[in-house]
């Protein structure tokens, strides 16, 4: 299935005191990525509720190779690495493409997300029509952020 | 053991379209309690060179409940959860003890860290001089972020 | 007058490439203060409605000397510097005082705001009971950003 | 002369909790747009060392009417309003051109900025090279942040 393609500018903010982007503005490219799929390209075809409310329950971030502040965008590809009954799992890698078409990796990620009733204020389930959505984007043996060890 | 304990200060701008603290903002917390614990009182029990250069290779964030923005500061526990070879890993805890006494937990986080020779620009190991100031703060069977599941 | 003061502290993640406190931060530290001073501080005296809503029309900053990233606060000081029938004028200072009792600016600031009625979505005028507490505030001979020259 | 354009994305994370972009993240885009004018652009045209080290002295910005968020971009227009023999001011205007090509101005604002020697660490005098580049984008009755009343 076709990865969603983001590019995300940087800006200057971004960088930190080593010239690089720092870990925590990582965060901020995953939900320009994600906002972009879910809010902007999925209703579009047909799951108007995702854009209407869903709940952040976890990240993951695996740090691959230190991104250089330069001027331009970063490309984030999405998919989705899951779908259960009331959540599903987004994967993300932030890459560069260069010359060649060699892939440079700088992070790995995932975010679970929970659909979200905003009137009765509670989780809901993955409706029928979401999932075809979903499914559409669905790669289930994408890269991984990885291990937990230390 | 004894958790390591900071305090930050919410900032009006960590303030989403919700009225909650964004997701991504959580990063900025774990950061400045991060930077607290080893550069600020670190440095005091031995381990200078915590403070002179440490790689973040993976966050893990699970978020438990939302944090409603108000004025004042959010507490953050920190604690070192396994310390390897060439890395170790910090368990955190986002929340507010209320007046009962009782934890109202917002995220339980964790990362992985791998000291770095700034020189050679390469991994390095741990030291036995940090090893002891990470053990001080070592702390098992602490909270995990949770399952990756969907 | 007395000036309202703010300990506002640093984040990690305020400092640029050269190790500074970036010149876009200035204006969170001073909405920092700003909110303190009006939502948490006005209220109490008898202004609820300033904590209701009112609008930034205009910012003014003049850099003075660099703040070098450390740990801790820096303090803002708060006044007001002008009251008009529509609007009114906070001044600010951004610094340090030292060990001497010195004072070490490193900017000086002024923001314009307009009282804000949310029902009707229109300007307001500056009510007696709010123009009381402002002028509880009042400066008028503080010091300016500075010049608009090239 | 003129001006020159940038567009610079919006963020999810810029809006705050009336779902306008902040009023601090403006700075932000202005950020953005004179980097990309100084330090991607001037250079081509040879004025080299305005990439090599400029001190913002001093910020003025002048809310006009709010930015509700949305995706896609928001355009900066930047000039140089003014050049003196150790400083020059930027003038902005951020804004949307809508489809009946109608101009909707959210803010207009001025920087001036300070050529820096960085080895020798004091300000040092625009240089005749520099001066050209300047000229090329001079507008001298430009748009004004507006009056410090209050």
């Amino acid at each position: 299935m076709p990865r969603h393609v983001t590019h995300v500018p940087l800006r200057w903010a971004d960088m930190d005191a080593f010239a690089h982007v720092n870990n925590v503005v990582y965060l901020r490219y995953l939900q320009e990525a994600r906002v972009d799929m879910l809010f902007v390209h999925a209703p579009r075809h047909g799951a108007e509720q995702l854009a209407e409310g869903v709940v952040v329950a976890r990240h993951e971030v695996g740090y691959r190779a230190p991104l250089q502040f330069r001027a331009g965008a970063v490309r984030v590809e999405t998919w989705v690495s899951a779908i259960g009954n009331a959540s599903f799992t987004l994967g993300y890698e932030v890459l560069d493409v260069n010359g060649d078409g060699e892939r440079v990796v700088y992070a790995v990620a995932s975010t679970v997300l929970v659909p979200y009733d905003l009137e009765d204020a509670r989780p809901r389930r993955v409706s029928d029509e979401e999932r075809l959505v979903l499914e559409s984007f669905l790669e289930t043996d994408g890269p991984l952020p990885g291990r937990s060890a230390a």
